[in-house]
């Protein structure tokens, strides 16, 4: 089959909805955001063998290219609308395989609400490489930038931490597997695979976070941008950071400790900078997890410290997908 | 180097004139078409190896992978604003290569008056690979589409036909890069390393052309594409089509035919549908050339006639870069 097939097959069909996309039909989509709403845009590449594994089901990497990208919308804030898609395939491209890419696509277009809007598919002699660029819309202004943090506001984090990181070992490493028992171990493979990006969240902080950003690539390496960008330091409490009880159980039996989750990769939750005392608000209005961790201090480094408040080692300060 | 080191050292001054670029510090870019402008989006992927060759001077690279975006949009008669680039590279990341790459986006910037959005930088165990999402703006409702055009209009094209195509064949055949001799060869060479979009061309054809395409898959295939979205046939005049001193060269003293330029790929002209007649009026207001080639008529098929309307046998029916 050629690209032409493949975009007449399996892409065309996951414009619906957007008339903009001119059915992929034509060399450009056009794209407005609804009346009065600012465009936000984000763009995310994942490469076999790199960000995800060549083994994996097409439809978990289809829908970890749109999820990883949705939450960076979330994490600022906005309403995802659609998205362009470049795909590197090696030759002679795989029909099934695209098949089952683009029913991925379709099923987390119908969970999320968002269109295809356009894009280009290519021969590569190279792994599948995947290029998502997403479209957001928010309120001029209102848009959560990592920038915005104060000294004295909390530390706040979405969901549990490290999840995505055990995945990873889990689906690589057998008998770490084994270890922990099937149930924990399908949990945390569940997170590293099929991410969730907090967009209900993301709406709730919109006037009340004064930073965000999504922890991709680890806890410690996100909140340290917000840092960077706020031109701040912050104190996270080792003990007060969420965790799964399968990672509890992971920490507990394993020798995995809390500073190697808070550098672990591919959580997809938003950690963000607001006044103390709102998690409990939070959680009623956003219906999902949030927990306060910490604070933002003057300085420049992110500290993880234990109840006693010294100072833990970090082995690493972020996972780097590289 | 890191990722990190390559986006703050190269990439970062590239947002220089976009605010809503965040300086590449935030998980998402803010973009807002001027006022009451409609936006425009066009995404294409260069592989090393399939769209490039893996010699090629990197900053000849980077222009390549914005230009082919740009004429996109010149072909729907918008305005170029801005892109956002996910690049992947080989590890270990050549630095030189990324400073040469990112001088090459440097220039044509100032040349087109863009801007970097956003992006990401991933490693690959395969080919460098670029894509870019690029964005214009227009009036709403006057982007000229593939599927307005009407039988009996008149088909036009821009520039010359086949130098791409035969450019890159004398890249890669040195033989035939010697026959050509050095002037035809360079200026060849050229127009597929650099090709120039039809900016200017398109912003006359807002409100003249019924429909338009981009010059990239082939001359035939591209008129093919506007022909199936518009539900016509059309007939060309293989004497018309505009040639290059150096691709008449080759055609006269070669085995190069003119349906063989026509079916070649890489041109990065405007194929456009429009009245008769109109040429030369189009040639003042654009200061390009604009060349009359055929007309629109009921059917599905491209057909290349000689002087007397005979059918001309086409190999090819465009290049496909797979």
């Amino acid at each position: 089959v050629s690209e032409f097939d493949l975009i007449a097959r399996y892409f065309r069909p996951l414009t619906n909805g957007m008339p903009g996309a001119l059915a992929l039909t034509d060399d450009a989509a056009l794209l407005d955001p609804p009346p009065g709403r600012s465009l936000v845009v984000t763009a995310d590449a994942l490469v076999a063998g790199v960000h995800f594994r060549p083994a994996d089901a097409p439809g978990d990497v289809a829908r970890k290219a749109l999820r990883v990208n949705l939450s960076d919308l979330a994490a600022k804030g906005s309403e995802p609308m659609g998205y362009v898609l470049t795909l590197a395939l090696p030759k002679p491209f795989e029909e099934a395989w695209v098949a089952a890419f683009a029913a991925g696509l379709g099923a987390d277009q119908a969970a999320f609400g968002i269109g295809l809007l356009g894009g280009d598919t290519v021969a590569t002699p190279g792994p599948v490489t995947v290029s998502v660029t997403a479209f957001g819309h928010c309120a001029p202004g209102t848009a959560i930038l990592r920038s915005g943090a104060s000294a004295g506001e909390a530390v706040y984090v979405s969901g549990t931490i490290g999840d995505g990181a055990l995945g990873l070992s889990v689906l690589e490493d057998g008998a770490f597997a084994k270890t922990l028992g099937e149930q924990a171990a399908e949990a945390l493979a569940n997170r590293y695979l099929r991410p969730e990006p907090r967009l209900g969240l993301g709406r709730v902080l919109v006037g009340q976070a004064t930073a965000a950003a999504d922890v991709s690539d680890g806890l410690v390496a996100d909140l340290g941008h917000i840092c960077a960008a706020s031109g701040l330091g912050a104190r996270v409490r080792a003990d007060r950071i969420p965790l799964s009880p399968a990672a509890r159980l992971a920490v507990e039996t394993e020798r995995v400790r809390v500073a190697d989750l808070a550098t672990g990769g591919d959580d997809y939750e938003i950690v963000f900078a607001a006044p103390p005392g709102l998690a409990d608000g939070l959680v009623k209005q956003a219906g999902c997890p949030v927990t306060e961790i910490g604070h933002f201090e003057t300085g420049a480094a992110v500290v993880l410290v234990d109840e006693e408040g010294r100072a833990i080692s970090l082995d690493r300060s972020g996972y780097t997908h590289g």
